[in-house]
């Protein structure tokens, strides 16, 4: 049916073009069925997805578990606080548990970069049939974050037909605290694949002048610009990149406060005009209303594309669920 | 189907008598539903509730949550504790995003009065086709219990056909902490309208005055009495609600101890031979044995409705999730 | 369909030769369900099973529920930190509420011994037709997981038919802390009554003189000998089954050292030198590594069955749901 052969889903650092097509394809696919009145597919029955959050979320948890449901598989949920972690179990036996229990597919999400990816490779070595999706490593990879923002941006440029290559040429301005964000990192990989033009835009201390070099080995086709003020990297964007500001980096004095964060590199209304007339605005929630974005730009929908990013989440999530766990499955 | 109309069930203030004997009916088919070997009706099949309890709760939230799978809808719970709202997201943004997740029906409880209101509101405004169900808010309302308690109290005054107007002439004394009770507000709704005949008892710190002019405008019809007194409440009841104190209150000065409220407000059999012989007690439980009701009162079938309450909660709420449920679902 | 009488599973302790076949059986039919493509059967669809977790655990809770998932059940998750109990209910009021909801089976854990078969007499009482399925109580037994164990052992010993009577004449070890073990407990009933020759080994202030008369009055059949040191207990011996050791017992000044436990009581490769070439090791997880069990030993799957104890558990927690739960279904 599809001749996508990734089983695990950890890093959009080595996607190429044609999986990164599959997955538009797939979830444009299951957008359709999501606008039945019936919105489920027997596709997974019988498959178990285990959530194992060892950080905590609501958004990214909830939407991967609805994904799975819509693709009648069972879940389970492992509950951080409640866990055998606080017994001295280590994270590689709680994942071996789950693989035990007959857990097809995991959903990992760790404060550490690279847990997903450690899992993924000892469960391999084991000749477990289990694949690994990363929902988010420390300041590492989110990658169904990324690959739900490239369907939102492609579904809005070809709604029939969204793909990768609709993005030579865009000019997309990050803005943020890029240093610590992994949906950037994420989105740098699709970004600079595609042929879009990205311009990182943050203070200083968010945006380290070595992030210039990112992705010149393995993505030199890539443009990406840095700048240390707003107004460059807005200059005729046609879409915009929130990101989260964590208050935590206030108290690391990585910042002076939200009111001046929000004076230099808060999106609003005005500060849009520098961009197309087209231009979108994307963040990957939950917001800070009045410190990333002005609370009345986040809720027009002349510019923000935020709900159809939660939207977009569920098709893509339940894309990549069925992409790994179709091929995981036996032919009984 | 149905000719129901209401797409939220956010108060029971401007119930109509139809509307209430629509949820009777419904909830008495559903009770057969729940009597068959296989519980379960697809009736829902591919919708979403989501659980939004911003204020914990296990009882309630359980039981939406079996209604909702007795009628073959997906859940997802909200889980405040490790939320985005911990990370500063507004309680609308929050709604916002389930509703762009996919959500049909939200099942809302709230520590502040009005919030399921405001999100209905808000979402309405927004062309949501979503529907709010109230499962309390604050010291405002619980329509859910209030009705759960009609059907508990009609279904015993005719069980093959329980209907709203059997309430009229009956005596009902409501005793305990009205004041701060949503539980007790949604019932004064639902009595005042039915011609039953409502009698407060409380002490005068958990009962203003005020509570006279309860529903005057709105329910001219309404019998209502207060007293700060047990004895002249119970006298020919037919029907006697508890309410549960909160032992807050205690540290509040509202109350002298529980043991001195017992002796005055608890509810005992001696106490009952005041009622109608065939009285029966109510509570929405959890209870707090030995304060509002003696243990043994509770435990005594011959008086006690306290489990025929939560075994109709489950009827009541799929009654609720199937109305305002089938009236969203478009027509394939 | 079977000859099952048994409602509840509280206790070992009274289990005969026939039920432990019947469980072995039954568990070893689902473990052929679970090597299929759809791993799912619609056996117990529309039943309610409330796991009621009192003390909190993830993996027996997950286990139990992923048994229940594939039995087609309903599931409910009593989360303990923002349950009534909090708000003063009693447990068997919470157990009743359960029942009143349309509950079939209960799973419950506590930290207190007894507390399910406590809540199983009361429901007995009032005519519930509501099955127990006690999932660890205080310091007195963990049925589910002793049963796994026998299925784990007597699946090895004949993969096609394991039945209870392979164990007799086996030598298996129990090692670690048996005072405070529900697990050794649970063990201790279905080994003795099968004729396996049963080892404890422990520090002796784990291991108190009296557990040398467990049993002999109800398995007078029964072998069992005490070890206040390691090498005995392991001569020979076919199985050895490790328990967790709670760090709890240092501060309690029950052990030194968990290095000087490790050193004493501690499993590796070359303990096991003094076991039968082909001995097997158990640990009921979550593993302390490098205390209870060497790390590499953990990992080795030449000895070491703690991943198939793990994959055991859905096999016969299914069975032990099933053979309950279909007995206490009404003939519609």
């Amino acid at each position: 049916m599809t001749n996508w052969k990734r089983r695990h889903i950890l890093s959009l650092a080595d996607f190429t073009p044609d999986e990164y097509n599959t997955v538009l394809k797939t979830a444009a696919s299951f957008r359709e069925v999501l606008s039945r009145k019936t919105k489920k597919v027997p596709t997974l029955q019988g498959l178990v997805v285990a959530n194992l959050f060892f950080e905590a979320s609501t958004r990214t948890r909830n939407s991967f578990e609805l994904a799975a449901k819509r693709l009648s598989a069972d879940i389970l949920n492992f509950a951080p606080g409640t866990s055998s972690l606080s017994k001295g179990e280590t994270i590689l036996d709680t994942a071996k548990t789950y693989w035990a229990m007959g857990t097809d597919l995991m959903v990992i999400r760790h404060q550490e970069a690279g847990v997903p990816g450690a899992i993924a490779q000892a469960l391999d070595h084991l000749g477990a049939k289990v694949s690994i999706l990363n929902a988010g490593d420390g300041q590492h990879e989110h990658p169904s974050q990324a690959l739900l923002d490239l369907f939102t941006i492609c579904s809005l440029l070809d709604p029939v037909n969204p793909r990768w290559e609709l993005l030579q040429g865009k000019k997309v301005a990050i803005v943020g605290d890029i240093l610590h964000s992994r949906v950037a990192r994420s989105n740098l990989w699709s970004l600079l694949s595609s042929g879009a033009e990205v311009h990182l835009a943050a203070p200083p201390t968010l945006l380290p002048q070595l992030f210039s070099n990112w992705g010149k080995d393995t993505h030199p086709q890539g443009k990406l610009v840095l700048h240390w003020e707003l107004p460059p990297a807005l200059e005729g964007a046609d879409f915009v990149m929130t990101l989260r500001l964590q208050t935590e980096r206030m108290r690391a004095h990585l910042l002076p406060s939200l009111r001046e964060y929000h004076q230099n590199f808060g999106l609003t209304h005005d500060r849009l005009q520098l961009c197309q007339p087209q231009v979108k605005v994307l963040h990957p929630g939950p917001v800070n209303r009045g410190v990333e974005i002005s609370s009345e730009l986040m809720d027009d929908p002349a510019f923000s594309l935020i709900p159809a990013q939660v939207t977009s989440g569920i098709a893509v999530r339940m894309a990549l669920l069925y992409l790994v766990g179709v091929g995981n499955q036996p032919l009984n």
